[in-house]
């Protein structure tokens, strides 16, 4: 499995964030080729160092690395990512990596 | 599921912080009560933002957020927080939440 992570910082404007990601991202989002699976975090996020730095976390699966990057490059994809600029007010960090079970 | 996820930033010496890894920081994790699953990254993490920025992302799966805590902070979960000092040299980040698919 390989994973794309989007850490969104803390937004301007969250109640705002929330309408938009749900209506209107998560639907783009959708429709990137080969995505396996898609979860979002559901309540605050914890982070010990920097509390209430991080509003939202997204992890989305592909089968390989390889699907991930293709889907990156995809129509749907460059549209998720042009997107961003529309709601992420606090900024985004992504990380892209394959999985393994340890 | 409740997620929690280590961010670890590039270590002094990664070779040395891949065999403590693998070898100590594995077993003593698998050890936390209610841990359902446990993915590491495997090969480069790609950030567009910091590339190489990051070494390994680790990513704990339980049942619930309570199980997460009380997870957390049984003597097995001490032990493994308490181990990061002994090879996480680049630092690193932990988030905890709660997930759901959209």
């Amino acid at each position: 499995m390989a994973m794309l992570i989007a850490v969104y910082k803390t937004p301007k404007d969250a109640a705002a964030f929330d309408r938009y990601y749900q209506s209107t991202h998560v639907p783009l989002a959708k429709t990137i080729p080969a995505l396996r699976s898609y979860d979002v975090s559901n309540g605050p996020v914890g982070l010990p160092k920097e509390p209430g730095g991080v509003h939202l976390v997204a992890l989305l699966g592909f089968h390989s690395l390889a699907a991930l990057g293709q889907a990156l490059d995809s129509r749907e994809g460059e549209a998720a990512a042009k997107d961003l600029a529309n709601f992420a007010s606090g900024g985004v960090e992504l990380m892209v990596f394959d999985t393994k079970p340890v």
